[in-house]
Order: structure tokens, then sequence, then C-alpha cells
């Protein structure tokens, strides 16, 4: 039996006020076989939109370079003004293996994407996240730095050369591709008002400082209930799962005599990080994922 | 958009030692649009084979009555004889369900299946399960009881009227046909070789003897690890979910000095059941199971 990869695709477009564009862009994605289009959101302050897809990596790639077609058609970033950082008309392209492909083969993937983007329009990009061909190139942020204003200049370093292309495209920029994990957004509810608790708590779980190695943290207060939060970004729930963000935030909590009082997950969750944490908390003895009736279905 | 109704089927066919009968039963599942055979298995000892499917409630209702036309012309059960009770030649037709279908469109399909049956072969059949049409009706044991053999003078009985038909199918008996929930079976470790201690807490926690409703339970010893196990199927994981049989274990174990050490899940586990305890151990506040990725691309 040959099961269908699957993989999600959230390509972040430079244009989140005019809705011609948005809707020439989002049209792509529209009635494709082979992927869904989950979800697209425009801001119009970042002046950005992004665009959730779901799908078969060859009909992901195949929309995914119409797509950026139009926005290179429609967008010119020497007018661009927006209050998030930005290099390209499209400027980020992260792939997310989700189902019956490996790490390798979305790295794959997003190299293939990137030579057809460079082959077809011209426009140069760098490989990022697990993609990058060294790590000081891993980080999104610290490519984008100098963003699209500075990046005909940065792309001069050797140490910032496109992976694909040599010069910026003159109205487009740059683009990431990269292969990344889910990110999950998992929020821990303190029951202190003190926001200076809960970063110093974010603070000794967050990879930065010595904590997990999968977890970006911040306190924040939650003034409306008189509480604060930790607020994480997984990055990468195979290797640094749920409960133990949970399990040692609790701990860590433990110093303040503060405690756990709740948590939450925003936006979308994969499966197996909710399970592997049951398994943890129910203490379950050799269970495999395939249990799971629902992924019996999706073979 | 339309979502896509999914249901299970497990029909029981009372045949597990002439391959050529058991082939010709399975065959009827190969290649079929609208659904999927997850599993047969037949067992010598029983003389009985279990096929578990998936699919659409109009391709497993059309498939299921193909298969019983195939038992019926294969299947003596006046000939029969194993060590599973059985009342005929397809003994139960268990539907289950599984996505965007309801319990009452369940138990409406199984009493147009059961009418189908019929009135294709004169084969009468009784609804169970939630599908029954009063309290001495919903179980399967109760029905069964007095087999093929006793079933001619029972039925006479107005409590055990068939609900479709009047009289046995000459060879191949009467079958029950009913909606029931995913049962799980689930079972809690003790550091206890004692198999009365886990037998008591089993009788503790069980509905018969005024536990929690959907847990039926027993005790047993696993001697080669030199501990003991409540073992017990949860009949709907959606009204008692796993973390409160497990919890209440728990609490039931203090009082003999026990402590629980593992559990396990036999089998296939519906997402939502592993999600939901997932969600009572971490705290999750607000949590809708659509946040799940799985979920949104399973629609």
């Amino acid at each position: 039996m040959v099961y269908k990869q699957l993989v999600e695709c959230v390509p972040n477009f430079s244009e989140g006020r005019d809705q011609e564009v948005i809707e020439a862009i989002v049209d792509v994605f529209r009635g494709k076989k082979g992927l869904k289009m989950l979800d697209y959101s425009n801001d119009e302050d970042h002046n950005r939109m992004v665009v959730s897809l779901v799908g078969e990596p060859g009909a992901i790639k195949e929309a995914v370079i119409a797509a950026v077609g139009i926005a290179l058609e429609k967008i010119d970033l020497r007018q661009h003004q927006g209050q998030h950082p930005r290099m390209g008309a499209v400027d980020v392209i992260p792939l997310i293996p989700i189902r019956n492909i490996t790490v390798e083969e979305t790295v794959a993937l997003s190299r293939d994407l990137a030579q057809e983007i460079y082959e077809n329009y011209g426009m140069p990009s760098f490989l990022y996240e697990k993609s990058a061909t060294a790590p000081h190139r891993e980080d999104l942020g610290r490519l984008r730095k100098g963003q699209f204003e500075g990046m005909a200049e940065k792309i001069k370093d050797e140490a910032f050369r496109p992976d694909y292309g040599t010069e910026l495209h003159p109205t487009g920029g740059i683009v990431a591709i990269g292969c990344r994990m889910p990110l999950i957004a998992f929020n821990v509810n303190l029951d202190t008002p003190s926001f200076e608790v809960a970063n110093k708590i974010a603070h000794n779980v967050r990879n930065l400082s010595g904590g997990l190695r999968f977890v970006k943290a911040i306190g924040i207060a939650l003034r409306d209930r008189g509480i604060s939060q930790v607020s994480m970004n997984l990055t990468d729930y195979t290797k640094t799962p749920l409960y133990r963000a949970l399990e040692l935030i609790r701990v860590e909590a433990r110093r303040y005599g503060v405690t756990v009082v709740g948590s939450e997950i925003v936006g979308l969750v994969p499966m197996d990080a909710l399970i592997h944490s049951a398994e943890y908390y129910m203490g379950l003895e050799d269970f495999c994922v395939d249990q799971v009736l629902e992924k019996r279905l999706m073979e």
C-alpha cells in the first residue's frame, strides 16, 4: 500500500491591504486537486498575508510557484510599507512535514521549490531552518535582518550569499524557503499577577537561557484575570513534548510558591503532540500511534 | 462544505475454520469504493470470524448485505460447533459512529440494514444496544442466551420477539444489529501480585456494582510480572473518559496501599478519547478538537 504524503505550507506574502492583490494570490489555491487551503488572513498594519495550505508535495509545489508568479507581478517591495519586517514579495515559504514524509524529503522539496522559483522568475532564496546550509543561516530573523532595503548589500557578504541566485529580484527581493517542524503555541497560566515571576520562569524553561531545546518563552501578564502566563512556542514537539514544558514550568514555579492553574493551545496542533502527552500522564505502556483509529483511516 | 460521514462496522460471522468460506465472505469487502477493510481475523476454537470495516454508510450497508447473502449460502448453523455462543450465521452487526454522523443517524442505518437483510433473505433480527426497542433488549448476551438451538422457542416470548421477521431463518438463525459506541479495552496495572485486590478495585469502579456508568471491569493477575491489573472495557468514552476510570482506580487503590504503575490500551482507540485525557491532565482551557490538524485534514 502506498501512503499519500502530506505537507503543510504557510507562505507569507507582503500584501495585507489591497484586496484585489490578496484575492489574486489566494485564488491560485482554490479548487486545486491534491491540496487544500485551510486558512488565509491578512493584516493591514503588518501589510502582510499568511496562507495555510496542506496537500501532496507535488501539488503544493506547483501551486506555490504559480502564486509566487502572481505576487511578483502585483507586489513592488520598493513601495511597500508595513510594521512586519520583510525581504521579499513572498517573504518566507515554510514547508512542514505532516504525514508519511520525512524531514529529509521535505528538505529536498524545499530545494526543488527554491530552484524552480529561481529558474521561473529569477527570484533568489535563502534555505532556512532544517534546510539551512549552515547553522548561522537557520534563523529567519537573522537572515531577514536589514530587510529588503538592506538586502542588496547584505548578500554580497559570503555568509549571506543566497542559496539560489546571486542578485536580488528588483521588485520582489529574496525569499526564505525551508523545512521546519509544526510550531505549537502553548501557554501555561500561573496563579500570580506578577509578570516578573512569569518571566523568570519563562527564562528558566527556554532554550536561549539554558532550558529546553525546542522551547521559546516569554512571561506576560493577563491583567483581566489577575494572573500571568508563560507564553511559549514549541518548535519541535517531537523532541520537546508539551508535557515536559508544562511539568518543568510546574517545577520552576514552586520556588515562587506559584501554582499552574491551566494551559492553552492557540491555533492548530498535531494529533501526535496531544497523544504523546496523554501517554505520559496515563502511563501508557507500549502504545503505538497506529492504534489510533483516525491514523488507520488516513492511510 | 459537505463532510463525509464514516461508520465502523464489525460483523461477526459463524465460520472460523473453513478457509474457502472465510475468503468468500471477506472477498466481498475487497476493492469496494467508499469502504475499507481494516482487519479480519478468524478463530478456530470459537469457529467464528470478526471483520472490521470503515466507510460511508451507504457503501457499508450495501457490502454487508452482500456478505450476509454469502454467509447464509455457505454456513449452516445446524452443523455449527464452536466455543463462542452464537445465534446466527452472521451473529452480530455492530455499527459505530466515527465521523460526522450522530448516534440517531447510525440507529437509523441499523434499522435500514435490518430491514433489507430481512427483505432480501428472510433473516430476522434483533435491534440491540443503542438501537434497542426496549431496555431489556440492549444487551447482546441477554438476546443471544439460548443460542441458535434455543432461539425458535425463545422468540415466541413477547419480550424477545424479533424486531424484523417473525421466524428464524432455518439454517442462518437470527442476527443482532445495532448502533454502539466504540469499545476501548483499557487496562490499569497495579503494584500488587494480588488478583483479589485488583478484583476488589475493579468491583468498585465498574457500572455493575455502583461505579462508573460506562465501565466494565474485572481484576486479573499478570503472574509473569508479579503484578495485577484492572482490565476494563469502556463502552462509551464520550461519557466516561479514560482519565476518570484511571484516576478512580488510583483513588480506590489507595486504601490497599497499592499504586498504579502503568496502563495499556489494547487495539484501536478513537483520537478523541486520548485528546480528552490530554486536556484533563494538561488543564487545557477552551480547547476545541477542531484545533487538531488531522481533524482539519479529514473534513
